[in-house]
């Protein structure tokens, strides 16, 4: 392995040792962003070979079902997913993957680049939900690490203009750093409120709403500013029971749609890391050889920076 | 006009004198459910002439806006609307309407099934939000008008079960008569015990639910019923703020989607009852000529039988 | 195995030892529509059990590539596929599959009808990619054993009106009985000419249009048939290089789609059956034991009747 | 009006007198690709007032008829359109038009941005109905004006890499110029040579492969190269009947799709524009006040440069 990033789960289970029903039950290896050199293939691996650098795609399947056939392996119930208990992840030196998961990276990619796929196919998979298209006005509730591959997703998929709430500036001026056309702090204004600031700055009310943050007001300011006939993608998990003005989504036909990880994500995101059409490298924050992960964690928990990198191969701790 | 079914908001006008924003503040002309024969047509209609039996479709547009020009009509909020105030309906002996939205009905298609699309479209296009298709298992939660036109639906679109839920033992056997495959009645069950229900009377979980009642619990029991993957289209309305279990939605990707009226189902709706593909027939329950529109009214509001039809044409009180 | 149908594929082989670049060069088992009994399964098969009774897919994915990734898993160039050479088929007494691709039937599914599933598959999956939806004009054009099918999911996904058209007045007597509402007997037409009878009958273009033929002029015609903004799929193969009217076609939006096999069919098949909202019976016009398959598959070289069906298990020779 | 470009077909009406079906009988204005500025409204009309700078579409609806409808009102067949004969164009000093396709011009879009929307939503309607997505591989045949847009186009919808041919060197410097990741000089291979050299460049199969040519060598070459499951748009014309490899696109489900025109593209492209999204500046080569028509005419005619502006507004011959 050679770069794996720290995810906000990572922590949460180093903490509380459970996510909802997934619980953690024995040690378990943390990580999932992450990229390496193959070291060995299988007999029936045809499409990689030692030496070669990959982006790993933590989600490998288990068995043909249902959801496989149809091209949503996400939704696969027995899927292998790396850090989600009980599987273990990939934050080591050596680890073992289904080939089918791994994806030859070019040169022009870096580890690094490689390893923050992860992230940006969540932005991906919310973006394609939402069915941006040229020109559209998107709304994204949240500049954490989502709200932010979201931004960077959205302007790539040919969207006009995208604008970013956030209660933190700091947090306001990294989403303009990568992309964001407007952004609007929040303190203490009503769902409506936000919904009619959000027209205000955009000039029109957006097609797409991609809500990153779980809160229940965030979702409700979200119902309320997205177009007749749009759509509210929710990226953020909130609570289980969520008290919404459905009826004002339904009679409008604002579509809600959630999200479950991602399929289908890592050869686009190469190509477009290889083209050069999306800059990801902004969001690296910090990096921390592994030895140092104890530390690198406590960043990632302190919410100092964005992304924090584990460099896990001593020989090599470049980007 | 001929035929000029009575539906619920009909009722619900008359008796509350609002629904929702829209408020009568005038004497307003009910009726939006109809049928008749035209007697004369504007100097630039082409596809229509004295003579012709048409079924009339209540929205009409009145300007060519950002909704109308990318086929989702029903949006515009400039549009026209029988018997939605201030815009009177076609509960009359003699109703001028825009060419455009009047559709010439073969031979073979009666009156009182020409009144009857417009209930059909809601359930066509709830049907066609939902994106029913071959061999579908698909729930509907209620069985008054609308769920059963749903069902009707659902079933010429090719939904292979579908299953209705209602509180009434006597809407139940109606949803057979028109085609359910499974009906269950309910009562005190939770919203997850109902799912569970429904689920084992299918072999497996629904890929659509429509839900047509609009009460909070059996939006919550769609949420959980619909398989991962699938859609919940609301066509019930409840009340304002509802609360309900959206992180489950969200992260099987189960999508919530909403309708408002429907657009571009008469042409579709008239190929079907031209072709004897769906039969809307057995709705009709009750009929009186247009002089005992108060006994009609009394009669839908004390919900006897399902379809209240008027017959205006004094000379011809035929189907 | 029980019951194996005979497809005009099997016949080819037979004759001719190749089709196009699939050439048979060393002996073959025929056969790819098929039903059987599960006698063993692997260690890891958990949805399968000796003594189910299954429908068999004959195409079964040998590596997880992109197509197989994104749904379609008819595309993935290394998939194996029955008595496609050089994969031998399943016309025997007892067979391996990938269990994946083995579906069990429910009691009230011959094994005849799961035989059947096949190439009703060639149906659902041209009538999907057709995007037939309620209410649709349908032409279909030949009437052998495929337009047949079409015909029936044609009708079954919500046609309003299906046209069928042949040379043969016998083919098209079967065209009505399994439910085309409107056939054409063709002769010297030329290509326009059929287009503008097929107009007349349906009263408008029809919407979409299935090439069952392969022929040149029917897929001119198919062109000049069909609506602007509809769909014509090409089902039946034609020479290498064709002759077409493509601009016509390019300037009214009429899409042309090809099918490749199905996929993600079985499912959806099977709960039709299930539910008896598809009727395949009439297409078995003979039955065979295995010991008399030379004598089978010369009735089915001679085109006497529709489906010719090997029964494979000497103790049952039911439907 | 201020600025209006020279289309291909301007020319060709002025030199030949008809374009297929469409023949010029009397005198006719020339001129499409057109903004101005309102000098007076109707009474209805309120997204306008004088003053206004506006885009014009030059196809209006005549009527509400079924394309209108579902959102596809290109196809309607009584459409006006600018200098499509007999309906006059817009090249002269003053000119009415519908109002609901008049679109206000932001401040920071120029009047020649606005007329250059015209040909944008060429690129705009292609790009749409090939289904380009992020990441993907874009082949497109000739780098004319067409060609160019659809490049522009195609970045901004997210395509990791376009890869143009044509037959010239400079037309190719330009294709370049406007965002083109590849390109191919083509001179005497054959249609399957070009895929092979499209595919070698790409390092894939392109997923889409948008033809702006309408010769018969480049159709084929857009067949053979598409990936299997990939689109084939066609925008250029050619004659009437086409000999391709139509099973070849069949089989691999190759979809092929035609243009004609465009619909719902000037929100989405003003969106772009005042976004700084696309730079269309680059097209313009030449300028003439509009008294040097005939000059303009002239220069379109020998092909020098690219687009070619008359500036209609005595005051005002900025761009």
């Amino acid at each position: 392995m050679h770069s794996v990033g720290i995810c906000g789960s990572d922590v949460h289970y180093w903490q509380h040792g459970r996510i909802g029903d997934f619980i953690v039950e024995k040690p378990m290896v943390l990580g999932h962003e992450a990229s390496g050199t193959v070291v060995k293939v299988g007999s029936l691996v045809k499409h990689l070979k030692p030496g070669d650098r990959v982006a790993i795609e933590p989600g490998a399947l288990r068995e043909m079902d249902e959801f496989c056939k149809i091209g949503r392996y996400n939704l696969s119930p027995s899927i292998f997913f790396c850090a989600t208990p009980p599987d273990d992840g990939n934050l080591c030196r050596f680890y073992k993957h289904n080939a089918d998961f791994c994806y030859k990276l070019p040169d022009n990619v870096t580890f690094e680049e490689g390893a923050l796929i992860e992230p940006l196919s969540v932005g991906i998979h919310a973006c394609r939900r939402a069915g941006i298209t040229l020109g559209n006005k998107v709304f994204v509730c949240g500049a954490g690490p989502i709200g932010l591959v979201t931004v960077i997703v959205a302007k790539a998929m040919g969207a006009a203009q995208v604008l970013v709430t956030d209660l933190s500036t700091s947090r306001l001026s990294k989403a303009k750093e990568v992309g964001a056309d407007n952004v609007l702090q929040i303190s203490k204004e009503s769902p409506k409120e936000i919904a009619s600031k959000v027209e205000g700055l955009l000039g029109c009310k957006p097609e797409v709403t991609i809500e990153c943050t779980g809160a229940e007001p965030a979702i409700q300011s979200g119902i309320y500013a997205t177009r007749s006939g749009g759509t509210l993608v929710l990226v953020g998990l909130g609570p289980e029971m969520t008290t919404v003005p459905l009826v004002h989504a339904a009679i409008r036909e604002v579509d809600i749609k959630g999200v479950f990880r991602y399929c289908n994500t890592w050869p686009m995101a190469i190509s477009m890391l290889a083209s050069k059409s999306v800059n990801v490298k902004p969001l690296v924050t910090h990096r921390f050889p592994l030895e140092k992960a104890l530390e690198a964690f406590e960043t990632a928990r302190k919410g100092l920076g964005l992304k924090v990198m584990l460099k896990c191969d001593p020989k090599d701790q470049n980007p």
